[in-house]
């Protein structure tokens, strides 16, 4: 039952542990595009309007969350902004805007979160994180090979475990509706149907391919073709009299060559009915799969008109989307959960030493630890003490009347409980030699 | 002249060198507060309307961005939620979502985006980040001085030129008001009016005390008690025998005496004149001034009720604040400017050698160095050595037929020119041990 003081619907309050976990994730996700030569982009959170409706298709445009407008317009009801929905349309706005400033080709990725109006989801949520990586202006392999391998890159090092890339090409699907002689127009809706043949029986596909239209043999060879051990060799012979066909398999296969050596062998491979769902695709595509995860956790592929379409220049693109909210899930979050905790809690035994208390928290900060005093007003050791332990501190510095006769520290080990004098000035370096 | 793709009115797109000036900066921040053992929050960009509406005054709630209600409710024209306006009001519902499971005292900062649809102008956004350190929960003087000192460290580390604090305690206002018989109705604006001492001429200033009611030879001796080089110890008597001003006396001297050790002397001072406008303080109060920048670039002070106020638990609390966007402008930004560009650019002679030199990229990034090959067409080595050097690569690797027969791989020292024959299996470890 939704609480007045629970964060709107579909989104969520995070604290320390989330944000750590998070915010490490970003920080792997961010260096590994850094060494491969992208650069960070950030646009505000809101675009005007215009710049974002339509650009989605109908479905989308109800998605967006609409800001009304302000002061004397407000009492229109009208709205003139709009939240950020996805990296795609800013990218495409901001390589209007900027032009020949930006770098040719431009590499860029853009992290940070997007705003969809979806009902809210087990593990789906109206403001999440998105991780795009894209070049602009370049038609290579190269750069295709680029974005997937920085994308391979970074899940790697994140730790992902299991997972796999899925790797096709728009014209590899172009090419297999064109040898088994598909009618064009019944293309799409066939290879919608063929994306299932890894959820449904291939007679099911058969039969779904039939309803489409597609005559009953033609559907049965094909899924015949698609299907079975062999099933990629089959392929590739009925592509090659295929143009189409021909030249998606070189682009599959170049891009294979390019990955050979970075990314570990049986980590990769062409995977011909692969068919991602949006059509703006025009060369390499690819998913990344991960096991016991239901769909993808990445993709991407080169989509060569889509800026233009979306009101940027004319200009060739490929890119990579990570599904780091999915991601997050799949990785240990108890590693990082802790990181805020103090390394060092310091008593304030009474009003008296807390000058003292406060200084050798100081100290111990110098020395780059966590470090923080008392706050409660408690003047019991056995009080802070539990506080100390409560904070997951490593060290309790106690400093009361006996200490200041000593000029010394009592230092405090909070995991065997032994305890230490320590001259007051030595503390900061004492506790640099200790772990 | 607004040009359609530029970003709406008062927001920014920050490209390379701006994110990472920005994103050092904030690294430095937090890693700070962390060390004061502050742990993160982060809340939804927006709230629900009615958690916001009311809390910023009628002013503020005119600034607040409202978002439109969706789906069969968007014809009402009515918005239902609102994009955050500061980082207060979340926190106060945080604490009252979560309560007892926050640590207490409950330590956070947060660090974001924040939205105001003031009249952009210069330095002035509607999507500014702010920057905030609070304290739920404690009552003590440690958990002002840790905000204060947390704040000046960050101030520190990020290198801020010529920075000081003022101090100064509502309570000291207050023993004032009491210490010169100002009418209680009067109080407001009277400070109002003082905290215009170090704009105006001190007759300036009685005449508009006296013009808000207080009489004028109060009012003269009110203001020559707070100018002159003796001020600070004129007021430090004249307090003594309020009960209120002798309170408010010992807090700043709490305070100092706790940040003895940690702020350098002479960059803190009691500054009795300082007023800070916003009358939810209930204690010690600071502002922190840089030399050549008019306003404030920091503030903070105790406010222990106003997390009641604004729909949270009662209790007591402090804080301080970062004028982060204004601090931005105050640091160096050549230095990280160029952090997004190339160590290694790899030249790619020809598509037959275009998997050799990706490979090498890749040598080049697992020896932790920013690497990528050229996506451009031409084949000319002078052009993608111009590519190299727009890059600010530091070297440059080429690979063509004559190194395809040595077995190497040319080095180019983009500084020097010098170029050098390396072993193909080499050129990682090789450019790791150069700088």
């Amino acid at each position: 039952m939704a609480n007045q003081f629970d964060p709107p619907s579909g989104t969520r309050d995070l604290l320390a542990a989330d944000v750590e976990q998070r915010e490490h994730a970003f920080g792997v996700v961010r260096a590994v595009f850094g060494r491969y030569g992208f650069e960070p982009l950030q646009t505000p959170a809101f675009e005007r309007l215009d710049v974002l409706l339509g650009k989605y298709g109908e479905d989308g445009d109800k998605l967006i969350f609409k800001i009304m407008r302000r002061g004397e317009h407000e009492a229109s009801g009208e709205a003139d902004l709009a939240l950020r929905y996805d990296m795609t349309v800013p990218l495409a706005r901001v390589a209007a805007a900027y032009g020949s400033q930006l770098p040719s080709p431009y590499k860029r990725y853009a992290m940070g979160p997007v705003w969809r109006a979806d009902r809210p989801g087990k593990g789906r949520y109206r403001e999440f994180v998105q991780c795009d990586l894209d070049t602009l202006g370049s038609t290579s392999l190269l750069a295709d090979a680029e974005a997937l391998c920085a994308q391979h890159d970074a899940l790697a090092e994140l730790g992902v475990p299991g997972f796999s890339i899925q790797l096709n090409s728009r014209r590899v699907l172009s090419g297999l509706l064109e040898a088994f002689g598909v009618p064009e127009e019944l293309g799409p809706g066939v290879l919608i149907t063929l994306d299932k043949l890894d959820k449904l029986q291939p007679d099911e596909v058969v039969a779904e391919l039939a309803g489409r239209g597609l005559a009953q043999d033609t559907a049965a060879e094909l899924v015949a073709t698609m299907t079975g051990p062999d099933a990629v060799d089959r392929i590739r012979t009925a592509l090659k009299p295929s143009e189409q066909g021909s030249a998606g398999l070189d682009e599959v296969d170049g891009v294979l060559s390019l990955l050979g050596g970075q990314i570990p062998a049986g980590r990769i491979a062409f995977t011909p009915r692969l068919v991602r769902g949006l059509s703006y695709y025009t060369g390499p595509i690819w998913e990344v799969v991960a096991r016991g995860v239901p769909g993808s956790i990445g993709s991407g592929g080169r989509y060569d008109h889509l800026i233009e379409q979306l009101g940027g220049p004319d200009t060739p693109a490929t890119g990579s989307s990570l599904g780091i909210e999915r991601i997050l899930l799949l990785l240990p979050g108890s590693e990082t959960a802790d990181r805020g905790r103090l390394d060092v809690a310091v008593t304030v035994m009474s009003e008296e030493f807390a000058a003292r208390s406060f200084g050798l928290a100081g100290a111990a900060r110098a020395a780059g630890l966590r470090a923080s005093v008392y706050l409660g007003s408690s003047g019991k050791l056995g009080r802070q003490l539990r506080w100390a332990s409560d904070q997951g501190a490593r060290w309790c510095l106690i400093y009361g009347s006996a200490e200041q006769e000593a000029g010394t520290v009592t230092v405090r080990d909070m995991r065997s409980g032994e305890q230490t004098a320590v001259a007051v000035g030595e503390v900061g370096s004492y506790l640099a030699q200790r772990d």
